[in-house]
């Protein structure tokens, strides 16, 4: 059934169906029901979806969303889905976003891949012991992975950006002010994000022959409350750190307000690095004292992953095109020269 | 074909067949692979889909995102999002997500409508002109309005919070304090809920037989910058307001960013409400000066819409149940007496 033969069955122009079934106001509500009545019962698939029937294309791509206890990672999740989003409409398919537990990805990726509904997949979060590219092969579908695999038998198409590189340069500036006793505030570690950054981290200590204390060491969440524990248990030791280093502009909140309640100053008693997504409403430069920071737009990551895998569904990417992004290490006020200790 | 069947076919156990539909490491890869090949190439459709195709739903619910230049409001949609996303997967449904020009739903609606991927559509973003609950009833699919119409022919679902109240609230609040030059930054008065908020706070005021003077009132998007611009605006006038009532904590940022710029203190020489829509990095308590808001649970309200939907979707909603909730106001710091005028 095309737009005419609707047309014809209804004895109506086809632009008066057309202009129905798009809601222009010129149409009457009798008429507009008629014909969306008549277009269910017929089958009929306006302009996109008749092309996409007519191609066997469902014109969606499919992406996981995480949901559960921690949930409040979804600032960054909300960013990277407003890219994906973005470049989805400019390229007319939808999203369909499956809520998921963290825990269990790999049941939400098979539903999403046979019920016929996406052609194509996203797939997130990857771990470090985590073997589903072998999945994500057999589901038949074109995928891009936003990261990276820790070991993979045969190359994959992925963007990622170089978490390694970021706290390595991070940790090394902290380093060059003088700083020795550094504290880290990671991501969960059981995420690959997380352990690279970690030993970005500690490639950078073990250059100068030094190593993390345990004690100034954590793996958390994405979320003001841990930001703000952590850095509070850091600060309470008999030692304290004289700068610190966490994973997300939402953690650097809680950093800052830890540092304020032990009479503190960022950039002058502790210094403090933060990796920044570039979510608009926590920028590093509005901050009292505005944060130094390693910066990857999340957003911009969404919309190149989203670009990609249409192109990929479109058999216009047919490579295994492996994309590494350098984040840019800002410099601004909350880093500074170790303080000198003041005799007791 | 179902899980026996297909087992048969592949001489598998359905055990391992279900396995490998789902993802168990137990399954070889080549086994999985085999398995995932012959579900795509009989159509089987494992659990919760085969149940799906039986009854004719989709499994899925639908909304669109907005999607375009005043994006950074997705703060707001992205915390509506996790609580559909919550009660979707708890529920076992998936959700689409059209993205969307919000000056175009109703094409957005009608795809997602006459697609055959959802159930159920969740409408939002409700205009002051809007006739799309017409539209809502042409689609002949379960629907739920978050908001509510201005004029409707007749009773329609939906889950609103009052607006009206909260704002009337706020500026009564204001008023008892000896208030009288009030600045209102509302949210895009093109749509409902800032509307309402308006209607609210004049309401308030005129009870006293006072009304908002032109120059302390802006409509505007729910930005830092938004906030701050008109907030600095406001307190460059030869006479100043001594209140400000702002539409989201996210304009808030802007609000304390201009008035620490003008060299106000919040509380002390100005007063500030703002409307909390709880999103979890923004908290009212965590500022320098802890604000008063008025406040209701965007992530709430998903879960709500989200269970209402699919009851309706499965028919145990059949009434056209209109549920209003009542935001609270919270006081904190930032709400104080009018400042006694300094002697020029």
């Amino acid at each position: 059934m095309n737009l005419k033969e609707l047309s014809a069955r209804l004895g109506l122009s086809p632009t008066t169906v057309s202009r129905a079934l798009n809601g222009y106001p010129e149409v009457n509500a009798a008429t507009r029901e008629r014909v969306l009545r008549a277009a269910r019962e017929t089958g009929y698939r306006p302009n996109r979806t008749a092309q996409h029937l007519a191609t066997g294309k469902a014109g969606s791509i499919g992406l996981l969303m995480p949901v559960g206890a921690e949930a409040m990672s979804d600032l960054h999740f909300g960013e990277f889905l407003s890219g994906v989003g973005e470049t989805a409409r400019a390229k007319d398919f939808h999203l369909v976003v499956m809520p998921s537990d963290p825990a269990d990805e790999v049941s939400g990726l098979v539903t999403l891949a046979t019920g016929g509904n996406v052609d194509g997949l996203c797939l997130a979060y990857i771990r470090e012991n985590d073997s589903r590219i072998d999945l994500m092969e057999s589901l038949g579908l074109p995928f891009i992975v936003h990261g990276r695999f820790f070991s993979a038998p045969h190359p994959y198409p992925f963007l990622d950006v170089d978490n390694e590189a970021a706290f390595y340069e991070a940790v090394r500036l902290l380093l060059q002010l003088g700083h020795r006793r550094i504290g880290l505030i990671n991501g969960d570690e059981t995420l690959g994000f997380a352990v690279r950054r970690r030993n970005g981290a500690l490639k950078a200590m073990q250059e100068m022959g030094l190593s993390f204390d345990p004690l100034l060491h954590c793996s958390t969440t994405m979320t003001e409350e841990a930001g703000q524990r952590a850095a509070t248990g850091f600060m309470a030791q008999p030692d304290p750190p004289t700068a610190m280093l966490c994973a997300s502009m939402v953690q650097a909140l809680g950093v800052v307000r830890a540092a304020n309640q032990a009479g503190k100053q960022i950039g002058r008693d502790v210094s403090l690095i933060s990796y920044d997504d570039v979510l608009p409403v926590l920028r590093p430069e509005h901050f009292t004292v505005p944060l130094t920071t390693t910066r990857s737009s999340l957003r911009t990551a969404g919309k190149r992953i989203a670009e990609r895998l249409i192109q990929r569904i479109n058999g216009e990417e047919t490579d295994d095109f492996q994309e590494l992004w350098r984040p840019e290490l800002v410099l601004r006020a909350s880093t500074g020269p170790v303080p000198v200790k003041e005799k007791a």
